[in-house]
């Protein structure tokens, strides 16, 4: 009864331990502070002079992402860049994750190992270890937690809670891509579900796309602003849009902001696809969310050492009246902002 | 959950953050060395001399715990435990955890605050600081990840793959118990779900139905070898049953064993309920799994110092034959141990 041609391997043939074998044959330790990685009870890790930066995100099948067009190569990329970005928006250089997957039995051991090429593929372009993890059994989707460490030199981490009235507020890249490139997604999934003879029409939308399935976190400008010597007073990654981490900064920092809607970046793919979507393009950039990009606070005395900076844009700056927040549009038009970042609770 | 609870509150009216804020108000930081715990993209802990000791683990429901049986409280309080487990089996002690939650909107937020009573009264016990986590929405079932992070003095981290030929095997506590505990909830429960008259019969059985849902670590081991001076050369947590653990052992450190069945400690309850299952009371010891004991090898000169010390047994010796993994029953009956613990990758 042997069927030689089967090609995929079930999960359960090789059991949990089988599993983790597999898919952490070829896990090479870069950083020699690793004393233990994969295969002990914990890893072991040599002390350091800097302080330690802990961050942990879990990612859930139907709520996060939806497996009917994120490629699993892609998805592992994804949920290791999302983690990384919380320790660049602490200042900080991650250097090490654990990384914990429930799946279902359905799933072939093939599926769980692009998953992880994915996951590799992130270690290795931001030099980070792989020291730990666990696998186990999902009864229905597919669930992936991941804890980054970092370190950052003392008095050199920044925080949300620390933006100061006159407070320059810059932002890196540009905003609503990703949102537009979700939003394309589940247009022709949509389409595809209800009549399967219709192609997708993903073609000439690749930067939003990418921006979507496969972000980057800003590794980029973390080593900038170290380089120009420039300590931001407050930071916060986007992941939830600008009016969310914006109210976040302003309320921890009990501050008020001026936003200048002209000055917001959008590329313009992201505005041609908002339009085709009769979205204010302004929408996508302060509601979309998953820009992975910083939002951070310099001191004013910093303005020259930043402005060249083709990375980063000035678009607004925090004032001394706490809770008003608004975008100004135009010449004197202030509209409150009310954070409606996209919210993972409110999903079901 | 308690039927004082007339009013209960949707999960999406909060929102993420109001869940969070909800559920973190009355986090109180315990040690020092925490800069900043929740509330940022990532908490920040201060320089240690210690080597950082890093585990996570994933728990499904449906595959780890059932919601029919598992008190929350009590789910919250095992799924911290079996983190600092597992710090504990490397010679650590555990200082910090990230909680992360997914799960769906029709748990109230009374229920996870119950959850929550179970982490903190963990935390609390074990000296630990809740520094991070994530809440998600689930399309299904509960699932809770946690990162534990711990230290031990540079030398002192006990790792898996360092027995050596003639070392003792230890273990501490008694075994089985968490697993008939399990056999005699998962009986009662398929009763009432026949017939809901029927009243479950749990009465008389603390013992194991503690073991199985409020298991502790066993941070007092650890802090008698420390007092007695005994760095153990191999150590293990049981999770999965002591042939699973042992075989770890043996097989990354290149070594066999001997292990003799009549010195394996198990207690009363479990034998007795063994019986009524018709089960090899040792069976339930060897691939029972879910004990959180420790198990760890030492050497033959600290034999004096470990035979009186009540919480640990000697069960065993660690021989040169590689692979040759024995349990020897009476007198010279040697029968081969193989891992057929608890595997949450065969369950779906």
């Amino acid at each position: 009864m042997s069927e030689k041609n089967i090609t995929l391997t079930n999960l359960s043939e090789l059991g949990e331990f089988g599993v983790i074998e597999t898919l952490t044959r070829n896990n090479i330790v870069k950083h020699n502070s690793v004393i233990r990685a994969i295969g002990d009870d914990a890893a072991i890790i040599k002390p350091s002079l800097n302080n330690t930066l802990i961050t942990t995100d879990l990612l859930i099948e139907g709520i996060h992402f939806n497996l009917a067009y994120c490629p699993l190569k892609h998805l592992g990329y994804k949920a290791v860049v999302v983690n990384l970005s919380d320790i660049y928006a602490m200042n900080g250089t991650p250097k090490y994750i654990t990384c914990s997957i429930a799946c279902s039995n359905r799933f072939p051991l093939e599926a769980l190992q692009e998953l992880y090429e994915g996951i590799y593929a992130a270690c290795q372009n931001y030099n980070i270890d792989l020291i730990g993890g666990d696998t186990s059994s999902s009864l229905t989707g597919l669930c992936i937690s991941i804890t980054a460490i970092g370190e950052a030199q003392e008095g050199k981490a920044v925080c949300r809670n620390t933006a100061k009235p006159n407070d320059l507020i810059c932002v890196t890249g540009d905003l609503g891509a990703a949102y537009m490139g979700l939003q394309l997604l589940e247009r022709e999934n949509t389409i595809f579900r209800s009549n399967p003879q219709i192609q997708p029409e993903l073609t000439g939308h690749d930067y939003i796309l990418r921006r979507q399935l496969k972000p980057e976190a800003r590794k980029d400008v973390i080593e900038i602003l170290d380089k120009i010597g420039v300590i931001p007073t407050a930071m916060i990654d986007i992941s939830d849009g600008l009016s969310s981490e914006i109210t976040h900064i302003c309320k921890q920092s009990k501050v008020g902001c001026e936003i200048y809607e002209e000055r917001i970046p959008i590329a313009q793919e992201t505005e041609k696809m908002a339009q085709e979507f009769n979205l204010p393009e302004i929408i996508t950039a302060m509601n979309g969310g998953e820009d992975y990009e910083l939002l951070f606070t310099i001191q004013l005395k910093d303005y020259e050492k930043i402005k060249e900076i083709q990375q980063i844009t000035i678009i607004g700056k925090i004032t001394d009246a706490e809770n008003d927040l608004f975008l100004v549009a135009g010449e004197e038009n202030y509209i409150p902002i009310v954070a409606q970042g996209w919210n993972a609770m409110n999903k079901e």
